[in-house]
């Protein structure tokens, strides 16, 4: 399925995310119009093409004419949002989101909403070490993933639509989840990665490291430069799924610090071989 | 100081790293030669023109020739072959090597050398996923720091030649450590590191997740890919100081884990505020 050039696409929230959704769709020709409610975000993203129109204000006649709404909010304001503003959708308009969690909020938003429109949750897995408007780049979606989390209440067209929006930005893999196995898989490979980064750096006043630190250590800390308003939040709310990722990774952790303490080289040999053998499998 | 071209440079072990020094030497117009026991590479760097000559015995009269012996050897043959085969050097030549920790080494070659000839220890702080000498590539020491490790024993003009051997290779950063400080900088920033990315990959059956990886978890696991020999080597010889890293850094993920148990946000919030900052240094 293709997606119509004559949809009108409207993007709630125009941080780095949103305004790089916002920069792709504007790029292949969709009329893309914008709310959020900082100004400068607005003024910028006129200013630089990505959107057609844009507002500060929640305004009926914007939400109307919209097919397609991508909500790039934080979890905790985007519920209430739907809640305050769904009475002005589009008969048959699609909501989608690109958030990082999703069972705290897709069912929430499902059970609430209006019969005559569907919500349909995506997480594009695509970022930046800097937020804001003025850092979009749809280019981050070129070789990232994008993950539509459909539950048993979507339709076959939503999840269609859903995932021509991910086609149209230009991801590179596009797959499908329920949202507690995202959750799951979310707090492995992209939570867990966070809380290890961010405790290399703040286990070690490592200023004076600067000079001698590899490719290896700016690799795994990369992602220790972090939004703390939405990552403290998306923890949080996944915080179940993430303390397990957590437990079994600590768990794997004091198993390699024992056979170093014992000197068992054959066992740690035996891991490394492991890890070599299964990280291969990412570079096929 | 510049190294002078007419000096003869002998690499014993031609593996990634010995191949890509022989390299660097041999595109500065340095007359190299090579001793590895494995003939195949020998007469792969022969081909590709990395060496002038090579060998796979040690024969007095290649020893003889050469004012500057780099070894590039795993740490557990190094000492003994310096022992077997220290009779035969040049009177004056200067004696370094690549290995990755200092002080199970260093002090014990510096013990038992002849007086007329010096070990200078030096660390090039670059590597690949992958090992053997038909990878070898000079510019992985482009981006990368060299730091030379120095005893009380050591003259300043050995510590120059060292220092002049990083600069000729095109080593960005240059530096200078005891060996005991740079084996704990090293059990940090080098050693701990590649113990978490090991448990990464062996902490969950991860084989469905390369599907769902985003950079972070590629990042993080990159060097999961591992020589286990040389790194269970390496980890072995500096055991005190990497079980100190690692319990340091285990320790602060436990109090991680306690905060997001708890749901402190606040603190959650001052931990990634504090890796961020941190963080930031490193991309000045």
């Amino acid at each position: 399925m293709k997606l119509d050039k004559n949809l009108k696409i409207l993007i709630v929230g125009l941080g780095l995310i949103g305004g790089s959704y916002a920069m792709g769709f504007t790029k292949k020709g969709f009329e893309v119009e914008a709310i959020d409610i900082d100004k400068k975000s607005i003024d910028f993203a006129l200013k630089n093409g990505l959107i057609k129109n844009g507002f500060t204000e929640v305004r009926e006649e914007t939400l109307k004419k919209a097919d397609i709404v991508i909500f790039a909010l934080y979890p905790h304001v985007l519920v209430d949002w739907i809640a305050k503003y769904q009475q002005y959708f589009k008969p048959g308009a699609i909501l989608s989101d690109v958030t990082g969690v999703k069972a705290c909020v897709v069912y929430d938003i499902q059970n609430m909403l209006r019969k005559d429109i569907e919500y349909i949750a995506a997480h594009p897995m695509a970022g930046k070490e800097v937020c804001g408007v003025e850092n979009s780049d749809n280019r981050i979606f070129r070789q990232a993933n994008y993950i539509i989390v459909p539950t048993d209440r979507n339709t076959v067209n939503a999840i269609e639509v859903c995932k021509a929006i991910g086609q149209t930005l230009g991801f590179e893999r596009i797959s499908s989840l329920p949202p507690l196995a995202h959750d799951e898989m979310i707090g492995f490979v992209s939570q867990l990665t966070h809380c290890i980064a961010i405790c290399l750096m703040t286990c070690s006043k490592s200023e004076h490291l600067v000079d001698y630190t590899g490719d290896s250590f700016r690799d795994l800390t990369r992602i220790a430069r972090i939004n703390e308003n939405m990552w403290s939040e998306l923890f949080l709310l996944n915080k179940d799924k993430l303390l397990e990722q957590m437990d079994k990774f600590r768990k794997e952790f004091d198993v390699f610090y024992d056979m170093i303490e014992k000197g068992d080289e054959e066992e740690i040999k035996e891991k490394m071989r492991q890890s070599t053998a299964r990280r291969a499998l990412f570079d096929r």
